[in-house]
Parts: C-alpha cells; sequence; structure tokens
C-alpha cells in the first residue's frame, strides 16, 4: 500500500471560505505543454504615453482633462457596468425568471503619474498613498453602498487594456455573488467555533510555515491549504480588522512593506511583470455597518493565471467550468518557490 | 422616470440551476476595445499530421499505437488528473485543514479520424456515432462512478492542445462542486414546485421564443436567461430524460441534427472555428443510480468566450472572480443574433 504524498496522489482539499472542494494533481505537472501560448507583457512602456487617457493631463473619452497629478488620481469610469440610478426591472413573475435592480457606481484610481510603474517598483512611501486611498473611497462610498470591492486586473491577459498602474472600485447596492458566499461560510464558522475563521487560520498557517511567503508582524502571505490558482495568495493582518479603514498607520505602513516583498518575488518567479487579479474582501458596509460583523476578517485575494512559466498560464477550462476546479502543483510546491526568490526586483539588480 | 430597457439598464439575472445572481450591463459593449486580442485559430491543418497523438496509426507519449480507426476512438488519457488507486490522505485533522480521497478515470474521445474536421462540419451519421460514443461511456463508467464529466474543450483559447477533434470524459468517486450544486437546487425547485426545473423551463422559453436560437420536435437550443458568457447556450430534450443513456434512437438523430445547426450558427457568428467549453449534465450514477433523480433534467451547457470578434473575448477577471459575474449584451440580444445566422456553414458556401 502505498503512502500518501500530496505530490504524486491527487485529492480533494476544501475551501471553508467559498464551501467547496478543489482538486489537486500535481503530478500533472510532468505532462508536456503543446498548447496556447501567451504573448510576454510589453516590457517597453513610455513613461508618459500623450494618447493614454490615464497620464496626466491627457483628455480622457468623455472630453474630461486629467489634473497634472502626482500621487494617486480617482475618477469615474466613462464605462460603468454600474450607474446610481438604473430603473427597477419590475416585480418577478415567474421563479425562474428572475431580475433585480442594480445600482452602484464605478470607479477607476491610478496608482502613480508614471506609466512605467508597477507597485513593486513604485517606493514605499507611494505605495502607503495608495493604501490611504483605497481607505479613504471604502470609507466614503461605504458610507451608503453595502459592498465597495476595490480589484486591481494586472497585465493583457488578464483583461487589463490599459498599462497604466491602476485598479478599480465597482460599489452596489447588492452583496455579489462571492462576497455574500464568504460571509456566510465566515459566519457559520464563527458560530460554530467561537471564533472567526481566517484569524485561526493565520494563527495555524504561521505556525505551519509550509505555505507562508512573507510574513512580517502584522501581516501573513500564504498560498491558502485551498488554493485555486497556481500561485494564488491569500494576504491579511494577524490582528482581528473588519475592514481596510480600520487599519492603523503602522498597519497601513506594513502592508506597503508586505505588498512590496510579496509583489517583487511574485515578478521575480519569471523574471516578467506578474499578471493577476487581486481585491479586497472585507466586512460589508452601507446598512451593513450597524451589524455585528465580528464573523468578518480583512484579507486581500491574488488570483494570478500563469502556471509554467512567462508564457504558459493555466487553463480554467472544460472540467473545471462544468465540473470543479483542479490545480496543477500542490500549494505548498508554489509557497516554496515563491519563499525562496530573492526580496530585491529582478529589474532592479539589473540596472 | 425612465422605463426599464434591459439593453439599456443595467440589472441582476438569478442562475436557478446555480442560485446566484448575474449582472446585466449591455450598454457596456458601446465602450471601445483596446485590451488583449487572441491569435485567431490555425485554419489550415492538415487531415493527417505524423506527430499529431491522436492521428490514426501514430504513437502516443506512452508509446502506444493508435489503431487505423474509421470513427470514434477511445483511450486513457496518458497524463490523467484522476487515477483509479491514489491512496486517501488519512483523517481530517482540523476544519480548516481538509482533504479527501479523490480517485477516478479519465479518457480522451477522438471524433473522427481527420484532423480537419470539427462537429458541424462531419456528417450527420458521424455526429451519431459521436453521441452512441458517449451513451456507451456513461453507461459503462457510471456503473461504478458516482459523476462521468464529458466535456469538449475547442480552441487554443479554451486551453485544447490539439486540433483534432475529440472530447475528453473525467469521472470521480466524488460529485464535483458544479453538479452537486446543479443536483441541488433542481432538487429544491422540484419539492417546492412538484415538476422539474428545467423541463418547466423548457416549456416556458419554447413558448416565449426570445431566447431560443434552434429547436425541433425533440430538443431546444436557448441563450438562458441567466447565461454568464456572451454566447452562453443550454441545449436540452422537451422531454423529462435524465441521462445521455435514457435517449431513444429518435433522439439521439435528433441531437446529431440540432448539435450541427447550433454549432454552424457558433462558426458562422464571426466566420470562425468558434471556441468553447462544453459539457453533458445528467443526473449521477453509480451508487445514485438506485435513487429517486426526478429532479433531474438532461443537458449541455456551452460556454464559448468570445465577445466582441473572432479575436476580442470577453475576460472573466477582476470583478467577476472576486465579486460577481457580469456581461455586456443581454442573452436576449445573443440569441437573436445567432437565430438569424444562415444555417449553412460559412465554408462549406465558401466552396
Ligand atoms: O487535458 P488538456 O486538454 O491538455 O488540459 C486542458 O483541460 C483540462 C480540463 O479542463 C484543464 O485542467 C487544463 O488546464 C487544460 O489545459
Ligand atoms: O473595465 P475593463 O478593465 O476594461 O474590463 C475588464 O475588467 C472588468 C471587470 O473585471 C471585466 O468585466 C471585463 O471583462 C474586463 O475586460
Amino acid at each position: 500500500d502505498a503512502r500518501f504524498d500530496p505530490k504524486e496522489h491527487q485529492h480533494l482539499r476544501y475551501n471553508p471560505l467559498r464551501d467547496s472542494w478543489i482538486l489537486v494533481s500535481a503530478h500533472r505537472m510532468k505532462r508536456p505543454w503543446a498548447g496556447q501560448v501567451e504573448k510576454p507583457p510589453e516590457e517597453q512602456i513610455p513613461r508618459y504615453d500623450p494618447r493614454n487617457p490615464l497620464c496626466p493631463g491627457n483628455t480622457r473619452a468623455n472630453g474630461e482633462v486629467n489634473p497634472d497629478y502626482e500621487s494617486t488620481f480617482v475618477f469615474d469610469n466613462d464605462f460603468p457596468a454600474l450607474q446610481p440610478d438604473a430603473p427597477d426591472p419590475g416585480a418577478d413573475q415567474h421563479p425562474l425568471f428572475q431580475s433585480k435592480a442594480a445600482r452602484g457606481v464605478c470607479k477607476v484610481m491610478c496608482f502613480h503619474p508614471w506609466s512605467d510603474v508597477t507597485l513593486p517598483l513604485m517606493k514605499k512611501e507611494e505605495v502607503v498613498k495608495v493604501i490611504e486611498k483605497w481607505v479613504e473611497l471604502v470609507e466614503e462610498i461605504g458610507i451608503t453602498y453595502p459592498w465597495v470591492q476595490i480589484f486591481e486586473n494586472k497585465g493583457a491577459v488578464m483583461g487589463c487594456s490599459n498599462p497604466h498602474p491602476h485598479c478599480q472600485v465597482w460599489a452596489s447596492n447588492f452583496l455579489p455573488n462571492e462576497p455574500a458566499l464568504s460571509d456566510r461560510c465566515q459566519r457559520k464558522y464563527y458560530e460554530k467555533h467561537g471564533e472567526p475563521l481566517l484569524l485561526e487560520y493565520a494563527k495555524q498557517e504561521a505556525e505551519k510555515k509550509e505555505r507562508v511567503v512573507v510574513e512580517s508582524s502584522d501581516w501573513l502571505a500564504v498560498v491558502p491549504y485551498w488554493a485555486t490558482w497556481p500561485y494564488q495568495m491569500l494576504l491579511l493582518p494577524r490582528r482581528h480588522v473588519l475592514r481596510l479603514n480600520d487599519l492603523t498607520t503602522e498597519e497601513r505602513e506594513g502592508l506597503a512593506d508586505i505588498m512590496k516583498r510579496l509583489l517583487t518575488k511574485y515578478d521575480n518567479l519569471f523574471e516578467v511583470s506578474f499578471p493577476y487579479s487581486m481585491g479586497w474582501h472585507g466586512a460589508p458596509t452601507g446598512p451593513h455597518l450597524k451589524e455585528n460583523n465580528s464573523h468578518w476578517q480583512l484579507h486581500a485575494h491574488y488570483y494570478p493565471p500563469l502556471l509554467r512559466s512567462a508564457t504558459v498560464k493555466k487553463f480554467m477550462v472544460g472540467y473545471e467550468m462544468l465540473a470543479q476546479e483542479q490545480r496543477d502543483l500542490t500549494p505548498e510546491q508554489a509557497a516554496e518557490k515563491l519563499r525562496n526568490l530573492p526580496e530585491e526586483h529582478y529589474k532592479i539588480r539589473e540596472n
């Protein structure tokens, strides 16, 4: 009888934040890849491009002119998926044809006036400014809207159509599927175990160490036990924190630091500006501000698609879409690779 | 007060098979696209390629030689994500670190001896042979395994690494997330309304007509009210049928016919071999064969990624991954476009 080896033997792992299972088949990395390769990202991006609508001083699609901003810059998305005033589709008729009103706002936030930098290449003080702006936005928009989703699509392979460093903020009058599911899961765990799911998880991971990639006194970045994407990351504070605007000044600075370290390792993995989608999940806002949300713990998810190299990604297709997500290396293997990478960015080393 | 217009006003729609919501923001199609474009699929594929491991008579990675097959051909996947004999990871220790044994089989099925055909370009009798082989596989493998997932990844953009027409069959000793969710949703509906969810849905859609793309006396293909992917399709029999192997001879022939019609329209949309992932969902098998599964209705899901053209896909990224899926045209707009396309394949017309 063979002894179980997670690197050799496929198995299922449970994701307690989504109440679902992942199929881990690490032996699959051995198969050769003859499929699609991606274009590597453009390495020569001009610091200023007169045609780029995100650069300081340029004119956007709707005719507005950007200020000569020197730090972050926030404006309303010119093609918003959510607008504040859409009419109601009306009462539901049939249980199989249900619709609901959706209202909200979509904003774009530039991280820096230059197009040729990314978060890991920015100065720590500049990343602190980004975090402070996030805090401000959650606080402001969260007064009215129950959910404020901050997210960054980075790299053309992640549908990002503009190389200028930026993220988006979409706020809605409803709790979207993913945070609603996460809310249910965290609540159930709290009711059963009397402590926040992710606080206990962070404690366990800090002890086990095998999935930790970077850590500091305030923060922890791990490849979660239930990671779906090859180099997926969960970034969270060690202290019980509900929302971005509950972070202390020290924790914000610590966050800038750990983000720079983490994203530098990401870039160093394949020596390429690492594509991903990332976003923040914290306790809901708006009407939920008055509720008890002790079951929540603030965290960021990083979902990067690359699997084998700068140009070969993991395809979440057929079996994944129709049956269940499957991964080709263990979370422990991914964490070890990232952990062993230098914390100096390959582009800085090159110069 | 503006009157609600689904093409102009964003709204949410409920997916009763997944108990989740979709954000429909059809006005978003107006934004210009400056992002990633895909390579169009290779148009000149040789009928026989001596290096292609799926062609008749060729040697595969493991040294096995394919027979000179003349219709379909099934073999065990040389790099299976599921194997029949993986050891058990052992009893769970902590609720946040749960794992389970995963066992199963992975098979590959070639549709045709030629590499330069696809289902819509095959003769109807040849497609019937594919369906008959599906039936055989569900019946055989379904004796022991609770879930037999038949799926096709078509096109490099969907991670398909071999242009030879083929699908895969992954069977498992567990009910994967997606069918488990679908099972729960169909069961709940049945308990509440006393009839199968998808049977009632098909009846409603056949009357409403606005989302129907192709239909016949036995089959219906609609862009579901809750479609996520731009040109997503739900294909299902009109009669109450639990599994592929419950179809009558006539229904199998009708299926070959409607598949050819549907996939021809797909190819005609952007005059390109239309990429997608598709797969069959029917009542669970193995130990579930003895249970009452009346709440189930057999159906196929088609998830095609293209949005704007042969080279511009929909990116399910940031907001979709972290919050909720969002679409850029209404299901009714998609259905109308497909419905109005000719049923003669553009490649046949060209010759
Ligand atoms: O086995 P294939 O076709 O090479 O692999 C493809 O389909 C699988 C099942 O959907 C996925 O897990 C892989 O990521 C994808 O590349
Ligand atoms: O608004 P963008 O960045 O152009 O659009 C991108 O991100 C959105 C939010 O995740 C997605 O809905 C789009 O499909 C994607 O192309």
